[in-house]
């Protein structure tokens, strides 16, 4: 893909289009050259994003979220230790963060407990809606074929971070074999964005009044990794409450395509995308990422179970009502359990260990919260699909087996399909009661807009993993709640 | 219904199960009297969430969000102005808090923009499912019933809402037509989360790096509603990039049914609810809110577009590729088109403006990025469900119409389903290039957990109206940066 960059530092914003060069690799040599179409190069005007020299007002006051006694985490190599929780915490060049043998400390029991043996981004897929000679192919894998943790991005105190967070640094396997450190890679900080963990007032009880809030903060580890023209933020979010977040925002630039409209009126056949602005198109495309979440559940031994929310019409006239719904467990046993289309019906999917149960009978566990649910809009026998079948459904469950970590296949580049989260829940493995994994497909259909243009804000989504009768009841309700202070004298040293 | 405190300050979680009583409200005397059946109260333990002694470590280090030079945001009256916003801001005993006028200064047109007349909460409904004789009507309207703005808590800082949030109170009209006040129902405050707004590195520009990373500051409009034992905690948040979120949190107690059981081994047939603790059933139920949000994007003369994700076949050689996919834009033109069910297609939902136009010739619009999709689980014969109509789509468009307000009816107690959100749109009105109203249903189909007991924590959802084609291009990139400072000296007054 060639580019101008005259006039602007915006890599993207100005395609050379219709140009396709061959290399020979071996050779490093240009081999062949095809320039198929001659359209106009957008103009630089508008495309800047960095060194702007007209800035816009009303400028807000200076704000700040800091800790006077420092943090309440502790990192020891790769230990993460903060409030009731420990996790470990390492870098892989292809999959980024890896959050593991995360422990909660359960205060009724007097023990930690394994919550998630193993979470990380298995594969991203990000395919373009374009037919046309040098589009086609553009269905990239950002894991499998970039690394996203290769792209990871050094990130700066204030900016990428709120002051008084931790840096943790990689190191990766350089092409020579020797070592290359990657500096503040991740970045570890308590989060107090003024949320309410939880809040009663009650004014029922006569002669009485009950006033009980609790602030809201919570220890999140930070990734972002740029793959190009794109950045994806991925944040890890622990709580007290015993629940995991996973948030990716994506943000960065957009891929466009030159063309010779200049207004929307020119365009009488289907063109593939949106005009952004003058001889600038830009087409539809899918951002999928897939979640690796291996839950051990108090042991290794879990079961997937599915929670329907079934409507029961009444007609024994036992009750003036007509209907009610009622909650019917299904458990996973076989392959055909283990693929789940979200949307149609009222779900909740949980993981538990069925050797384990509550005081009063209920099957610990944990349930997955998903954010965005989409679905994939390519055909089956498309090549690109056929790659990235995982896409498929929204949540997958496969026994573990160590060889199974991308969903895309341990080979991306030369991937035929073969190797992929959705040939292997073909096999009939036995679900119950094993060590199972959960794959969750967060999407991002992307239809851009004119805001994207020339830099998209920020667009976030995720899951939660939350407790689902893994305590005996509410397990923050006794827990001293975070002091949060107000702070009228400082003296500031330095704004950004 | 009663209950039972000996022990425990929790209200709910003592019912004294099968006691029926009928009052007469204009002689207030008890004129019935059912003892139906005689199950144990509950017992006091583990129901407690204030004053609790034992406390539960390791205690989080202080945090604190503060600004030094003070708020960006000024309070006139009940206007309130922000960075390049500008809205009203009223209370009412019905609906809380309701955000009109909203104008949005765009500085490359260097003028204010409408974007929403009005937004506010038009109903929520709270239906258990559970069939016995005490609980089968417990299908309650929080708004129209009780009045979600009449059970408002008052603030207080520092836990409710970080440091640095300005109050405001609001007057209702007493039962002796005096007004009466209702203190600090209202936090305004500056919401700074150590979110990033937007970011790109670009690398691929030889011996150049480019960093580029703004912080996320939002402003944000909180009001807390305690009806009786649920506690729902409303935000308003406004971005500079044109975007109003509104979010929902929902914690507090839930309310509980005395039983025999003390153990799932004892419940063979089927039970209206889960075991949470000994004699402890708690049953499913269901919160849905509807928003009424007049979009007033640059005019009145608004059109309703749903973009359709469809998937095309590529069966003509064209391309190797075998499908992909583009955007179909549908405008709706009568009431058939006016009913939103999500889920089963992928879709994007807009608010337009038909006659004004990007320079490209984009219509500039809104488009609304929903929370959580849920389907109501009721028949349609069920007399709760007839009430609450309005939650059998997720989405609702309708012509603006003065009366239209309530989506449960105006007089919901005798409400039996005529004057709703599903009648009024029965009538064949033109939606197009009109006046209209977007109508938004955010539920949570609530299966308790034992987490939840004795007390809930905050659960959230919402949504997101977020420009789109609204301005030329992205409107904060030359915005001038948030300034986040690090505060090393400070010397600490409070710690609560």
């Amino acid at each position: 893909m060639c580019s101008y960059l005259d006039g602007t530092v915006n890599l993207y914003m100005r395609p050379e289009e219709g140009v396709t060069v061959a290399v020979d690799l071996d050779e490093m040599r240009i081999v062949g050259f095809v320039d198929r179409v001659t359209v106009p190069v957008p103009k630089p005007n508008g495309t800047d994003y960095s060194g702007l020299q007209k800035r816009v007002g009303p400028a807000l006051k200076r704000i700040g979220l800091v800790q006077p006694d420092g943090p309440s985490f502790a990192v020891d190599g790769h230990m993460i230790r903060w409030a009731n929780w420990e996790f470990h915490l390492s870098f892989d060049v292809r999959a980024g963060p890896i959050i593991s043998l995360s422990l909660i400390y359960d205060a009724e029991q007097q023990e930690f407990r394994q919550v998630m043996y193993r979470g990380f981004i298995s594969e991203l897929f990000v395919p373009y809606m374009d037919l046309t000679e040098e589009w086609y192919y553009r269905t990239f894998f950002d894991a499998g074929e970039y690394g996203f943790g290769l792209y990871a991005v050094q990130l700066e105190p204030l900016r990428d971070c709120p002051e008084n967070a931790a840096f943790m640094d990689a190191y990766i396997a350089g092409q020579d074999r020797k070592p290359i450190k990657m500096s503040n890679v991740f970045r570890v900080f308590e989060r107090y964005a003024g949320d309410i963990r939880w809040h009663h007032t009650e004014l029922g009880i006569p002669g009485k009044v009950i006033r009980e809030v609790r602030p809201e903060v919570n220890l999140v580890v930070r990734m972002v990794s740029t793959v190009g023209n794109y950045d994806y933020i991925v944040d890890w979010e622990f709580k007290q409450s015993g629940s995991i977040k996973a948030t990716v925002g994506l943000t960065g630039l957009l891929e466009v395509r030159g063309s010779n409209y200049t207004h929307n009126d020119q365009i009488a056949d289907e063109e593939y995308g949106v005009l952004l602005a003058e001889n600038t198109l830009s087409a539809p495309h899918d951002h999928f990422l897939i979640f690796h979440l291996d839950l051990d559940i108090d042991s290794d031994s879990n079961s997937f179970v599915k929670f329907v929310f079934r409507q029961t019409p009444v007609t024994d006239r036992r009750s003036p009502r007509k209907s009610y719904w009622s909650v019917v467990s299904e458990t996973a046993k076989t392959k055909s359990d283990t693929k789940i289309k979200l949307g149609s019906e009222q779900v909740e999917l949980l993981v538990v260990n069925p050797g384990k149960k509550t005081k009063v009978g209920n099957r610990v566990g944990y349930r997955l919260i998903p954010g965005s649910i989409t679905q994939p809009l390519l055909s089956d026998d498309d090549y690109a699909q056929i790659r990235r079948a995982f896409t498929k459904y929204n949540v997958w469950v496969t026994p573990y087996n160590t060889s199974e970590k991308w969903a895309g296949g341990l080979y991306t580049d030369q991937s035929n399909g073969e190797d992929t989260l959705a040939t292997w829940t073909q096999r009939n493995r036995a679900m119950e009661n094993k060590d199972i994994v959960l794959w969750y497909t967060l999407g991002f259909p992307h239809a851009p807009y004119q805001e994207d243009f020339p830099l998209m804000l920020t667009l976030s989504s995720g899951f939660e993993l939350r407790p689902a009768n893994f305590f005996e009841s509410n397990p923050v309700l006794r827990v001293i709640p975070p002091g949060v202070v107000e702070w009228p004298n400082c003296s500031i040293p330095s704004v950004i």
